[in-house]
């Protein structure tokens, strides 16, 4: 049995939506366990009428806007510590909310603990490939700053992500650029390039650019939560902006308004993929636990599927993978 | 009688498509002369076919893979440094070519040279918004590493763009960055946004993400040209993304492939508007003479674009009201 800490009260929707997904997780995961973490008259009733749910009552809640390592440190008693205290206190294998990223990040670095050889945990997620295949890209946010050794670490994590969950074989690594030629790029950029070329364990197959991100021709693709923050949100812009933008020639004609109803199921899917809802979220990569971060603005699938998702890398055990992957490079 | 010298060896494809561009662009402004520079069979046949076309032969290349300055150092006789010299001898008023952008830049900046107060060019383009309203965005790669003072410097290039050739009254700009929060962002965002909003002149709105690159909500965005490149690349590859998962749909479901057939028109017309080819491609901000750069996978209709651009841009005398704002920031 696989037991998963959901945070009832994270993500910018009522609590009911977040409990919607835990009942769907549960129905689909025979395996799982879920502790709901959130106010009493949240989590209680729901874990009373649900067999493998279990209450973890608290009475704070952290905010969206709230500076992240001061909340986690007065906020003792909220869902995010909690949850995150129940991990680390072994009563739990795993940590899930779709709240505040950078409260997430901080109780997770601060609670559960990063592993050994890590320096700064990261934010990673699957982009969808046109030709199918997902690729690892991190860091989406957590580290505006990093420095070249931070960038090798989040390629050694990238990789055992793409092999323990995403199953693939030997995964290859690509520098975010701007531009493919190994003389380009900005002076960080170059040293960058040196260290992962440089660098043991790591499978380097040099640098890439934006457009490379949802092609699916690289198994992970490294950059610092800067670069990568403004990249994961325009794509998230550029998909709004297509919709929209579809939406407007559909109310100049006819034939496009038929055609648009025709693929609006199909578009939604496509839209659905590059939110990254279906595969679960983004995972904090480089902590002792499987640490999961849903979108604020999420739904009963997202939670369900984040769930899931979390579940999953306990069951692979990505988390000592990974810190072997991490040791193996510093022997 | 505006006079715009147009590389007719440039990008990607064939030079006959960059003259079929030329002739289109010719017939849409009668009160345009192109000079054509290229290779003498290319451009002598042509021009005499054409009443305002004038050859201007030239006997080197410069291929899209070569070092940019050392390319235009070496190859004095190509279309792209002799088509700038034609533009600083005063023998015709703007450049533009689908050729190299780094070899436009470095030409650009040795041969016309800079206005005053600018320490480097940088490439913007208008990207469109959700509202139809346009954005300035640069810098979109021409220099990977930027300092403070140059970024300040792009908000008034930027500003000035806004107003002169799209007609916005008092721009508002953006600082790109991992979040709107003034608190947030990597160091180097942080001086950035402290600088822009202590700039005279400049009329800052504070920082936005990846995703509002596309709204229309600001109208000019600036950021370095790493993260520029990467953002705009982004998009590209997104669009792509977005339509080839579409296709793969419509290959397994009848009634999506119908839809598609009938929304395709309008789906390749919002591809164009993010080609940036709709609005004649990228212009190098911060020289003394338009010079534009379009995309090097290009088409007739891009050709004349950017051609009509560059007249534009001179006809509302942009580089002198560049320059005035600049020497006004000075004061």
């Amino acid at each position: 049995m696989v037991r998963v800490v959901v945070d009832a009260m994270g993500g910018d929707e009522p609590p009911e939506v977040v409990l919607e997904g835990i009942a769907r997780a549960l129905e689909a995961d025979a395996d799982l366990e879920v502790i709901v973490a959130g106010n009493e008259e949240v989590v209680v009733p729901f874990c009373a009428k649900h067999a493998r749910a279990e209450a973890l009552v608290t009475t704070e809640c952290i905010e969206m806007g709230e500076h992240p390592t001061q909340a986690v440190r007065r906020k003792k008693d909220s869902s995010i510590v909690r949850g995150c205290r129940a991990v680390r206190a072994g009563e739990a294998d795993a940590f899930f909310s779709a709240g505040s990223t950078g409260a997430i990040l901080a109780a997770g670095t601060l609670v559960v603990g990063r592993t050994k050889g890590v320096s700064r945990a990261a934010l990673a997620c699957a982009m969808p490939g046109i030709d199918g295949h997902m690729t690892t890209f991190l860091d989406m946010g957590a580290n505006a700053d990093c420095t070249t050794d931070m960038i090798v670490q989040f390629a050694r994590m990238g990789q055992a992500y793409s092999q323990v969950v995403l199953g693939v074989e030997n995964p290859t690594v690509g520098l975010l650029n701007n531009g493919t030629e190994e003389t380009k790029g900005s002076e960080s950029a170059l040293e960058r390039h040196k260290a992962l070329a440089e660098a043991a364990g790591v499978n380097f197959a040099g640098n890439c650019e934006g457009r490379d991100i949802l092609t699916g021709s690289l198994d992970v693709i490294v950059t610092d939560g800067y670069t990568g923050n403004v990249a994961v949100k325009t794509v998230e812009g550029t998909a709004k902006f297509i919709v929209s933008a579809l939406k407007a020639e559909a109310a100049r004609s006819k034939r496009v308004a038929v055609g648009a109803l025709m693929v609006k199921p199909a578009l939604k899917g496509v839209a659905k993929l590059l939110s990254g809802d279906a595969y679960g979220g983004a995972a904090l990569l480089g902590l002792k636990a499987p640490v999961l971060v849903g979108h604020g603005a999420t739904n009963p699938e997202a939670i369900m599927n984040g769930t899931l998702a979390a579940a999953r890398c306990v069951r692979e055990d990505l988390c000592a993978k990974l810190a072997q992957a991490m040791s193996a490079s510093q022997a």
